[in-house]
């Protein structure tokens, strides 16, 4: 039976909306959102909230019910994800909702590890709170999609960023960095930046454009994620942007030359190798997603160039794609996007759209 | 029906030797032997031989089938572990032992990782070749210990070390690193940490005795592995040699005050912070090791102190204990140590024993 009310789907949208947070700084736990909500006689007022904490510890139930104490007794809480079942020092989520007396339980997400799924509602459904799960599942998805990625299929969850141009490039050749966006998205780019884990680019892009890749978000510090640069024979120069910036950011070479002398020198300057299963002389990109997940990566961005982004979308590996679109025309000697609004692959809808100045951006996501 | 025979188990022994190599080097992925061998009329000859290459790509048994070539046709092939079975951009390893035209498989352990457990040996068979498995699947299990702990349990694989005085001591209060073992002992300790993905001392460990935790071996370069801090409230001095070594290798530190001000710091120096669920003022023990896994650790090595090492033992996480016993005394002011070969938990039993100079080694594993 269906419980679910209009009210029950505006506190889980709130609850969404929250779990958004901490997306990108929770480590290998995934960002989840709760609110307590108590009925005072005048009508239901949040008593508790928690989103995961920075770094993934505490989770949020823990933080939400720590908030509401008492008035957690008899309440309602609203979870984007599964309460996790399993124990390890302290109590799962599901048995400390139990204990704390809350009455009814209202989820979006399943949680797909084998040692959650389904058990967590059992431990509440055992311990007599009322569980409705599933309400706005794919709007929490949103959010967790790649914790319910790397859960469900062992890879990272893989995002194409793209600028593109009035006149269809995405830059000039041999001229570096272009600007294409306005200031407006070029710091929203930055805040998705703080969203991922990891941020990938070609190494034709390394050498063409030597970006630092590193992200700063005004008011709130240094978010920078790691920055990998797909380097099939290691050729990045010591001297680059990217090594040199290396004490603000972690740097890795995804390579399959991990032996080479200029691999050694990068790993001695600080950075990480990732050695890489060869294809064709390139690196196996699925091989190199499943590694990724397996290294603690969720999310990845990867942010150019045109050979990276078409590669990637060739193997059906782009889960998700950001077009920037601006009125900017590059004219001649314009490096040609691997991908446009009116040539998207096949498999990919619509999610959003945003205007950031005179820039527009376009979500899709691969269908299911 | 087991058509092993003695010389399945000669070459298996080998096999097993032979991917001990890589062991430590592998990133997430297992270090895994692969010996070719045809008979070539005057016996069984080893044609091709691979171990999982630095870096984890690529495995074992496509380094062996190369090397082979053509003599793979007829072969027989062992394998420490289970073929691998999915598929990224190159075949998995069960199909491309199928197509060399290997006419047996003898395979140590079973990949308890469910896209490949029973399905690289069902590769196998569909593709005409005999397959014998579970092969000194122990012995192989001994190098594979960390893979397999992190496959089936989620979390990574512990090995608490000591080294204790002939009066029962590992140091002695307020004198910071006392010797107990001698050289050899000491070489053969950093052999031991090149083995491990991470080390991890306690706070109190890192102020008395500022350790550096590096591993150099000679004549094989640095081949440190992260080292980690046990450190609920955050401690560790900028000025200690762990953060000042930080070019030489990852430094994370275990917290559960991630946000506070030295925390802030120490990430600012370079080290990661890895936030914790807290239990009772300290960090909740098998919580970090199930984070630690997620973040590609696979073994871990416990090197100290007492308090740390009774932690991990008093919640049976110890998966191994390794006790360097040494003729040296310690005397007045000893500081005692929290286990010995006489006080072994319940449930250890003996895995090895060596001599190393004047001191002894013991290995001790819990029974499954």
């Amino acid at each position: 039976m269906d419980t679910t009310t209009e009210l029950d789907r505006r506190f889980m949208a709130a609850c969404i909306r929250y779990s958004r947070r901490h997306l990108g700084r929770t480590g290998t736990n995934p960002s989840v959102g709760t609110l307590i909500v108590a009925d005072t006689g005048d009508g239901p007022v949040i008593v508790g909230r928690g989103v995961t904490a920075v770094g993934g510890r505490p989770h949020a139930e823990t933080i939400a019910l720590a908030e509401a104490g008492e008035r957690a007794r008899g309440a309602t809480a609203y979870v984007t994800l599964e309460p996790c079942a399993h124990h390890g020092r302290t109590p799962p989520c599901a048995e400390a909702l139990v204990a704390a007396g809350v009455a009814r339980v209202v989820a979006a997400a399943t949680d797909p590890d084998p040692r959650v799924s389904g058990n967590g509602y059992r431990i509440l459904r055992d311990g007599g709170i009322e569980v409705v799960s599933g309400v706005m599942a794919d709007e929490a998805g949103s959010v967790l999609s790649g914790y319910l990625t790397r859960s469900a299929r062992k890879r990272c969850r893989l995002t194409l960023k793209l600028a593109v141009s009035a006149d269809g490039m995405i830059g000039r050749e041999g001229e570096g960095q272009v600007p294409i966006t306005g200031e407006v998205a070029r710091a929203q780019s930055h805040v998705m930046r703080a969203e991922h884990d990891a941020i990938l680019v070609g190494i034709g892009t390394a050498l063409a454009d030597d970006p630092q890749l590193t992200c700063r978000l005004p008011g709130l510090g240094d978010r920078s994620p790691m920055r990998i640069v797909l380097d099939s024979r290691a050729r990045l120069p010591l001297e680059s942007r990217l090594v040199r910036s290396i004490d603000l950011a972690p740097l890795a070479i995804a390579t399959i030359a991990p032996e080479s002398g200029n691999a050694r020198h990068l790993e001695g300057a600080g950075a990480r190798l990732i050695a890489c299963e060869e294809h064709e002389g390139r690196v196996a990109l699925p091989e190199l997603l499943e590694d990724l997940a397996a290294l603690g990566i969720t999310n990845l961005l990867v942010e150019g160039g045109a050979g990276v982004a078409r590669a990637f979308l060739d193997e059906g590996l782009a889960d998700r794609i950001l077009l920037f679109e601006s009125d900017v025309r590059i004219g001649p000697n314009g490096i040609a996007a691997p991908v446009g609004r009116a040539s998207l692959p096949a498999g990919y809808v619509p999610a959003g759209k945003w205007r950031f100045g005179a820039d527009r951006c376009f979500e899709f996501v691969q269908e299911k």
